[in-house]
């Protein structure tokens, strides 16, 4: 066999291996945080809607519309606001616009697996601060001088949030630096500072549609920052793909946007699931970490995680077990309907019994 | 005021200018090589029986069932196809994946505007090649060493197609480099090169449902190589963002390729009115390139370009002028219903008979 000579130009790069799929539909999915309720009947009705012979028409290249429903809803100026396909693409265009220094950025250890991806992706020096023995961050492990800063509010896997105070503080010590906070369950949480770009112009909040807007399967993210922030995420975008955006996520994202009622009301239903959900797990024994969104974190102090998940998988239920260093006796756990929160406890309590 | 030292980390590109979008429903757009039909009807049967309770889960990451029905219909296994949000995405991911050599990667001067800006994002060192005085790509111009290949197939904004005897010729010269053939247009033209991917481990050939399939408002592109190749691409997509294609548009994606006989219809339809308009052209007097796209490349001898586009312009007939080098004395003209098509000629000979 000859030597390909073209494989010395491919990417560096280790081909992923995707995650498992459950293809049965009789399976209870609790393993990709994804909400168990269905999106605003108002999506429905854009779908039924929905003139085909638009189609033939490129979408707006900066999801214009759906900037102006967003900015309405915040309280803001189109100006403001950023759209990309899934927050993940929000981030990443974020990353390449802001990281660009030789000093590493920082982001916690314990936190969203993406974020060391765009590093090694985009040549991004970084360097993780370790949360403490209850996951808690340590606002003063990113005081020293830095290349920028990531953090999630609240919190994943550990669920934990953190309120106005340690984002204040974070700011006041990275005032030359852009801060990301990462928001993609903060409607299930305490505190949302996108209040704050209004006064520090180096703040980056994203947020996304696919948790607590039910909207996952339609790819909607956006950012929140001032305006010379945003222009230079469109420049970004526009020198890697214009229309990340289709019509079909631009014309659902502001049906649900307009719908504040209905999302509202699953919010509320999901939290108070979960807030029962950790009471049950509590009483059979588990660590439960306070979750401000809509998964649980938890760790049974005798029982190996990875064999709980192996229990409850034969029974049909998946949740999510890490196996990494430090979070290998935890599992993480996304708050379904309660009828399937009932299932899955039932089948933990029988896990139990069983040994 | 002190100076913002955040901003010495942001990147170093220039905020993009977005173009024009008419806000007047009455305009005729003839501007941006959009297809003047709906998609199939089946497209609207997706919507119309869309479940949106689906929406909360996450779509294939790899867009699986889009993937199986690209490999049916073009003679494939699912494992030689590349799905992304768009062609524009799916050539992105293919230059960071296979475009990592010290030397420069080639492409003709005269080309799709996206390839330098990508170089210049990803840090890809390119040489342009020279087309001839009629536009003509001279094969042995890509003969030299180089780092890769791109070649529009047909080209863009010049209309003209090459044929296999050129696309043998350039892989034959181009064994040990990754060479994509970017076949845009190409179901308006006369050669497709999908068949060599079978004969050739470093070819890449990039199509997109933006223009013959009337779908440029979903956003689906796709690329045909080997396993190895197709790998890479997912795993430079993982390392971004794992699910670029929402749900809808690998819907719509499918029923598209599932009803043929409309897209044939169409694309018919289209190359019919192409050569009647052609034809309508030359007898005004203009140069016109032997178009294989669903466009017109024309040049009249004495009216400058930019007095006819600024002409038609304020008839409510948008076309495509370059101020740019070489092409400046030429207009880019989108393909519409043979009713737009005959408006437009219309109002080019008022422009030449008004002088």
């Amino acid at each position: 066999m000859t030597e390909k000579l073209w494989r010395k130009n491919l990417i560096n790069i280790e081909p992923y291996v995707a995650g498992e799929q459950p293809k049965n539909e009789n399976i209870i999915k609790l393993n990709a945080n994804e909400n168990p309720y269905p999106p605003s009947a108002g999506v429905q009705e854009v779908l039924r809607k929905k003139d085909i012979f638009d189609l033939k028409k490129y979408p707006s290249a900066d999801a214009v519309p759906l900037k102006a429903a967003l900015a309405e809803r915040y309280g803001l100026a189109p100006e403001n606001v950023f759209c990309g396909n899934g927050s993940d693409d929000v981030l990443a265009t974020a990353f390449r616009a802001f990281f660009n220094s030789d000093k590493p950025i920082f982001y916690p250890d314990i936190t969203y697996s993406f974020y060391p991806v765009w590093c090694e992706l985009l040549k991004i020096p970084y360097e993780t601060k370790p949360v403490d023995g209850n996951f808690l961050i340590n606002v003063k492990d990113f005081y020293p001088e830095n290349g920028g800063v990531v953090i999630p509010n609240p919190n994943a896997p550990t669920a934990i949030g953190v309120g106005k105070d340690f984002i204040i503080d974070l700011l006041e010590h990275n005032r030359d630096v852009i801060v990301i906070i990462d928001e993609a369950y903060v409607d299930f949480g305490r505190y949302s500072c996108v209040e704050l770009i209004k006064e520090y112009d180096n703040l980056i909040v994203t947020q996304t549609f696919s948790k607590s807007r039910s909207l996952a399967g339609m790819r909607i993210g956006m950012a929140f920052a001032q305006p010379e922030l945003i222009s230079y995420m469109h420049a970004v975008k526009d020198s890697y793909n214009s229309y990340p955006l289709d019509q079909l996520a631009i014309e659902t994202g502001i049906a649900s946007l307009n719908d504040e009622k209905y999302f509202r009301d699953t919010v509320e239903k999901i939290k108070a699931t979960r807030d029962r959900s950790a009471k049950a797990f509590r009483e059979m024994g588990f660590k439960v970490t306070d979750s401000e969104t809509n998964f649980l974190f938890v760790s049974h102090p005798d029982i190996p995680a990875e064999e709980i998940f192996t229990y409850t998988r034969e029974k049909g239920i998946f949740i999510r077990y890490f196996k990494k260093p430090v979070i290998d006796k935890w599992l993480r756990i996304t708050i379904g309907t309660d009828e399937q929160m009932d299932k899955l406890i039932a089948a933990v309590k029988e896990c139990i019994e069983s040994r």
